[in-house]
């Protein structure tokens, strides 16, 4: 019958790899049938029962304690492994240590023995790493926070002073980066290329760069913010800087922008901010619903396959017109601000509503989506409106509009005659059963509005839908070079046609106060070019990652200051401070 | 000064047309300024109020009374112009009659005169349009009905009595419809193909359809529903006909289904027929919000543009292996059910959770989305579960288990054991920072469940998504390699992993039950094939687009019975009856 044998080490600190390599040494020791090294948290005593190695003796231990349990085919070949623990340990670091050099102990020293690294990588345990992260902020490095445990007080506070230096927090529980074709943490050798990414998800990261790898694309950085940085708390301050430094970036073409679902308000905040980049960004907030797949230059997906395929196809394609086209604003009056929509296809008029709410404020309608919006009265626009006229309410005993424009027609002059009213949205159905020509009664009726606006010294946009093809009876062609003759634009997009009216429109809207001074000082790109150079604290497989992919890198021999004891440590790094 | 004189006329019938045209003919005679012939509806009040028409004689005229108004330059030209208009409207008819063969005076006498029509198209006043539709379904015809202001109820009595005659009744206020061709009401001219259409929606279907072709598809049949069809008291009986019919049909190859948001309710219903088809979907419930843009065959888009593209890319590229992919169950036993996840990433696992929520009732986990289902105890799978065990609780002093496979190698063990398991997920991450060789320790312990669940004659599935590059350190090829050897199946996106299982385990899980029967009579396919044949009641524009479009059609010289007057056009009806 096997016997367990238990020793319990308190305030030890050993990291995570010794106490691996710790359990499986003493599980190979001959006559031992199973070993188990953890520290005393819940769940580790869970596992420790599992596979039947939970003892009374360690069912009182506290967290940080270190168990080490054996169960051996007698009392003393497990008597035996346990004396043996501290000569295993000793051994590994020998083998480790043996043609290193000499170790820096601290941060300071390590800064001083490889000088020009602009990154600290941590992944000490949690309840250390706030520390080890002041210490590399305070020596101007950009922190890649691996360490998981570590509290959302104490990230805000390291994120609030890096951004004023200009310095990036990544992290806490960070598990990736590609900084200019170096991983950090878990990586994957990606091609380099011209998209951009920033992830509160690492996996989220790796998977997306996989894949953007699979299709042919490429990366310039990608850039891990820790999974609460798009708390509502901690506010993105990191995604938002990262995104700066990528906006700025003349290599990044795409930019990619991954999470899990961040609380609504924080998801606004960062997607409003993202709205303001000049790139195009693919977002995939992970189960985030969205009605409308595309808002100026962010394209939504859903999966992580999609979020690749999309930026990828971005990247090979930048004639998208939405990010391109400039919009002139010359010849508005101040007061000219609104826009009128004057349909007669029901489904047009809502699919132009579904798109400006992504755009303007609010926009009055006889068939809005939001019933507060609803016009008082169908005949009179107010503010940005909507009209709908093939509804029931205007077809009693009367012709549709596709058929018969006057109504349309009058209603144009109505609108041109309003001085606040700076555009009118219009479509023109064509096809079996429309007007047979309905560019000769609405062309004239277009050019006499714009005509009455002009009286008025005003200008007066007019966006018209063509929705037909070339086989309808009305001539395509023709009708589209009769209404592009009043001065109309045109567009067959029914998408693109609303799309340009918005943009246009909201720029008309922007209010000319001053933009909110950004939080941040921005990120120096500088410290993202030339040669990688870090330095690690905690594990040292990181360090042999860097030197395997030629990365300049010095790792620092790091124990907990006052050996753990908070408290004291607590007092000596005031005392730097 | 210019003289108004108006006439009023009680229960007086004229299609719009004629009143169209009636207004037009007054306002051109000499002297006469302005004219206005409309329904005494409220909207059109206000109209005649806009153009200065509105005097005090007309303002308590009921919505079915005909209002005429004159505006001329003195009294008498007035008077003169409204004496004319019987002789206006007798000599209109007698213009339209010139050359025209006899006209059917009933529906009857119209299917006697040209046999073997299948359809019937109705546009007169809402108030008379079901009783037409009534009498077309009693003679075995497809209705499409383009009159508005039909109430629900009617709607819903029409849709049942079609449905278990397998006949379609599209509308009401079914603007639109192209049937092998041909366009019905408001319909573009396009190119024939293997896309078929379901909508809703008018201007939808017609935008959409422009855009296919203007991308280069084609349509097989464009059907209309109307657009109360996807409401929950309709229960969009027509638009699953449509669909059903499209499904069996051998031409078509992709659907798109296109529609108003629909009540919740309507939509998952429909939303739930339209997966059980055996063709891809495209679904554009404008402003419907999804957080997972694809779903077996359900493919979301948001704009019509979106929606055009899709359908013409999946038409392109049917080797979609959702579509394609036969799961066999062979071997599973019947108490095999549950999936078990267990993940290194935190990202790919949430993923995995918001595709699987689309596919399964309730899937557990340590970082479920909806928190009801969330583990009692992370070391113990309930039913569905998918673990992160790369989450804090796990990492206290121990590796990230993308770099220690060992908690991940007891659980899979773990797992295996469980009766009423039937697959197993899996990711492996490769790149720098991992676990140097995953497949090495990860693949024995595949191999090893596998066998502990053969020896108890169960089949066990286990899919890993594999997340690596070419470029990776562990050697992507050689990972992939050995752990197929174990027999599990390896997908390269996180995504198509997912799916399948999620596929393979719901078909596990699919009630014996019989499926309930169908809610209709299939339509019969041949009445979409060979010549289009038609009756028309109403818009005689509707009979000059099909004659434009060389389809057969007849026109009826309707009148509503009994004089309008309801009560005695209801006794007649039932009188046939």
């Amino acid at each position: 019958m096997a016997i367990i044998k238990t020793e319990i080490r308190s305030g030890a600190y050993y990291d995570s790899v010794v106490l691996m390599q710790l359990q499986r040494s003493l599980a190979e020791l001959p006559g031992v049938e199973d070993a188990g090294v953890v520290m005393g948290t819940e769940a580790n005593l869970e596992l420790l029962e599992q596979t039947g190695l939970l003892v009374d003796e360690v069912k009182g231990v506290k967290a940080d304690d270190l168990v080490l349990v054996v169960r051996a085919k007698d009392a003393k070949t497990a008597q035996d492994a346990l004396a043996q623990v501290d000569e295993l340990v000793a051994a590994r670091r020998s083998r480790e240590g043996a043609g290193e050099d000499f170790l820096p102990k601290s941060l300071e020293s390590a800064d001083k023995n490889l000088p020009g690294t602009k990154w600290v990588l941590i992944s000490v345990p949690g309840r250390y790493a706030a520390g080890v992260s002041r210490e590399a902020l305070r020596l101007g490095k950009h922190v890649f926070l691996y360490s998981d445990n570590v509290t959302v007080d104490e990230e805000i506070e390291l994120k609030t002073s890096a951004a004023e230096k200009g310095l990036l927090v990544m992290g806490p529980d960070c598990g990736t980066a590609i900084i200019n074709g170096v991983g950090l943490g878990f990586a994957n050798q990606v091609r380099s290329g011209s998209i951009g990414m920033v992830a509160a998800s690492g996996t989220g990261l790796q998977q997306v760069s996989v894949r953007i790898h699979q299709l042919g694309g490429g990366l310039t950085h990608a850039l891990g913010t820790g999974g609460r940085d798009l708390s509502s708390k901690v506010g993105g301050l990191t995604a938002r800087m990262a995104l700066d430094l990528l906006d700025r970036d003349p290599e990044t073409r795409v930019i990619v922008l991954v999470s899990k679902p961040p609380d609504k308000s924080a998801a606004d905040e960062i997607l409003a901010y993202a709205r303001g980049l000049s790139k195009p960004v693919v977002v995939n907030f992970i189960g985030y619903q969205t009605a409308l797949q595309e808002v100026d230059n962010l394209l939504f997906t859903s999966t992580f396959d999609d979020t690749a395929a999309a930026a990828v196809a971005l990247d090979g394609d930048l004639e998208a017109p939405e990010i391109s086209q400039e919009i002139s604003l010359d010849g508005f009056k101040p007061d000219q601000r609104f826009l009128r929509g004057l349909y007669s296809g029901g489904t047009l008029a809502y699919e132009a509503l579904l798109i400006l709410d992504h755009y303007l404020p609010a926009v009055y309608s006889n068939v809005p989506i939001n019933k507060d919006l609803k016009l008082e009265n169908s005949l009179v626009s107010q503010e940005h409106s909507i009209v709908d006229l093939g509804e029931d309410e205007f077809t009693v005993g009367r012709l549709h509009p596709m058929m018969d424009n006057e109504l349309r027609i009058n209603r144009l002059e109505l609108e041109a005659k309003d001085p606040e009213v700076a555009l009118i949205l219009l479509d023109v159905v064509l096809g079996h059963g429309s007007h047979p020509d309905p560019a000769a009664e609405l062309g004239p009726a277009i050019k006499a509005a714009k005509e009455t606006a002009g009286k008025a010294k005003r200008r007066l946009d007019v966006i018209v839908t063509l929705s037909g093809t070339d086989l309808d009876p009305q001539g395509m062609a023709n009708q589209q070079k009769v209404l592009e003759k009043t001065g109309a634009q045109v567009f067959l997009s029914s998408d693109r046609a609303v799309r340009y009216a918005a943009r246009l429109v909201s720029q008309l809207n922007e209010s000319s106060d001053p933009q909110p001074a950004t939080s941040f000082k921005p990120v120096d790109l500088a410290s993202f070019k030339g040669k990688f150079a870090a330095i690690n604290v905690g594990l040292e497989s990181f360090t042999e990652s860097l030197k395997f992919q030629e990365a300049s890198v010095i790792q620092v021999d790091w124990k907990p200051a006052a050996g753990g004891n908070a408290d004291l440590a607590a007092l000596l790094e005031k005392m730097k401070g």
